[in-house]
């Protein structure tokens, strides 16, 4: 016995293309979501605009979840985790608990896009005060103001008159056991510190790295117009403490370039906090019995050539479950897996009819 | 009248990975390849080993290759090109100039996998002397030596002693007319360096970069092991010129973290050349009537979520014809555009039948 259904856990960016990609072409696709709302994180952490070009994250999101959900191929369940899997390859069966209890459902295939958590700030190694000065945030507490079309310091309620990014917060660090770059944070910062120049023309803005990872059309898009239109200030540099200074923060370490210790005073501070696996990447590794690896993402079959298998037939990750990953990475590693788990569907209905 | 084929220009990584994500789920598929052979640049430009993991390009592409070619559901043509273009969304007509003279054929949609080529260091504005000096090579010539197991000085057919490879030719440039970045030299010639340290251990390699982006898993995966297990030496410096100096050559340009200018003995350069469009991805943007970026790549929609939407209903991209891309982005974002093409063939045929 196969079955046709694709059962696909995560109802974010990943979650939602992937069941898109099932039910337009024909396929059956059962969309399973822990959160009462579908669009996964750029909606739940309040994403002002997507990475690169700015676009508004929630309706972006609200249209991905609209094609899905008003798609007859596809079911959608809310409130809903996996807690159960068992059979085989082709004739499984996952058990949801949802508002309504626990069911059964059999689908011959699964992909896990549970996607990423970020970095909790008060784990680092470094010295940033995160959870004891007020004006210290994270990307995405500054993404929230920035939705809100306001910056300000928590401490005044006042616009800052500097502000930094402080680059590779529980990324690229031994210590911390995060030796993996977590790839979006340089352009998420630059854009972000362009938003915060178009909005205050007077608040000098700062990025302190270690590279710059602006990848691709980053560079071109993104890194020289921070440079030149919007006089965003790079400075390859480590910062290693954040301490309060009178009213203001002041933060401390190495400009690496002119080979000196810097101190500088600074309204706000931001921690270009980075990727680990969420809870539900973790629970689903678990629960479907697939590897992981060392950072407790899932582990992809191995070549470049097969970035969505996983080590159990029928069995498939996307996005950043699967390791740090852009958006576009995201919605095409979601169509990959979804292109893989139909592909496999249709072999073992093939095979159960001979 | 709408058409059920999807045309797939292009026979490398992408264009192999669309051809088969449509034939694996039923779809037909025609694959139009202007070589006379499947494999694309992996192949034709001797790839020794596949980015991260380094496994045999060749064999890999083979069986990526077989599994299209051994599909019912898809049809190969080999040195074949498109040479016109016409009808409209659902029912376009491509005609193709093979060996046995042209012919038209119906298709729905059509994939533009044409992928990129490396830059020509001779049109480079810094001095580096690829066509004046033997000993000077690019990432690719490299790869082709390291596909024989031996890497020698062209000069002597002696093992290097010192070996050094420039980053960002012909990327990062606006004087060349590249300003973006290339994403994937940074982690090719750390591949290509650690290759070369297990082959002569005795051969000193330095990189010489602006920023080293090894995004993501590449950090780890290569990166570290480069630096600590394989002692590749990372200088963060510009290289302006490279000179002849007695029997070998001698690097010229500044060291950006010791502000220092350096000059260094060098028996071997790699130049670590970037992508551009390839001839057949300008080709195919004229002749489908796609746009294209400033920099002759083809421009995708606009969105972070759906990168490989041209302008043009039913005509999608992937892999390099849009931009730098590594070989997992190609694949995923191949599978991707196969998805859209597949639901956009279904939509249209569902429409024709009302």
């Amino acid at each position: 016995m196969a079955f046709d259904t694709v059962a696909v856990v995560g109802g974010g960016p990943g979650g939602l293309r992937a069941a898109q990609s099932i039910a337009d072409i024909g396929g059956k696709v059962l969309l399973i979501e822990k959160r009462d709302f579908l669009g996964g994180t750029p909606v739940a952490e309040n994403y002002a605009g997507l990475t690169p070009y700015g676009a508004e994250a929630e309706p972006q999101m609200q249209s991905m979840a609209e094609a899905v959900t008003s798609n007859p191929n596809a079911q959608v369940r809310l409130s809903t985790e996996v807690v159960g899997f068992a059979g085989e390859p082709g004739s499984y069966s996952v058990t949801l608990r949802g508002p309504d209890g626990e069911e059964s459902v059999d689908v011959g295939a699964v992909i896990v896009a549970t996607g990423f958590q970020h970095f909790d700030p008060g784990r680092e190694t470094q010295f940033y005060g995160y959870y004891e000065y007020e004006d210290v945030l994270t990307l995405t507490d500054l993404e929230a103001m920035l939705k809100q079309h306001q910056v300000v310091r928590p401490s005044t309620g006042e616009a800052p008159k500097s502000l930094c990014f402080i680059q590779c917060v529980g990324s690229r660090d031994r210590q911390i056991g995060n030796e993996y770059c977590s790839k979006v944070c340089c352009g998420i910062a630059s854009k972000e510190a362009i938003e915060v120049r178009e909005l205050l023309p007077d608040c000098k803005v700062y990025i302190f790295y270690i590279d710059m990872r602006m990848y691709g059309y980053w560079e071109s898009q993104i890194y020289w117009p921070a440079q030149e239109k919007h006089h965003v200030q790079y400075v390859k540099g480590m910062v290693t403490e954040v301490l309060k200074k009178g009213d203001g923060l002041l933060i401390r370490g190495e400009d690496t370039t002119m080979g000196r210790p810097m101190e500088i005073p600074m309204d706000m501070v931001v921690l270009s906090v980075g990727m680990e696996p969420s809870a539900g990447t973790r629970t689903m590794a678990r629960v479907l019995g697939v590897q992981q690896n060392k950072y407790g993402f899932i582990e992809a079959a191995g070549s470049p050539l097969d970035p969505v298998s996983t080590d159990r037939d029928g069995i498939y990750a996307c996005g950043a479950a699967l390791g740090p990953a852009d958006l576009e990475d995201t919605v095409s590693s979601a169509s990959n897996a979804a292109m893989k788990a139909m592909a496999f569907v249709r072999s073992q209905a093939a095979a159960a009819a001979n």
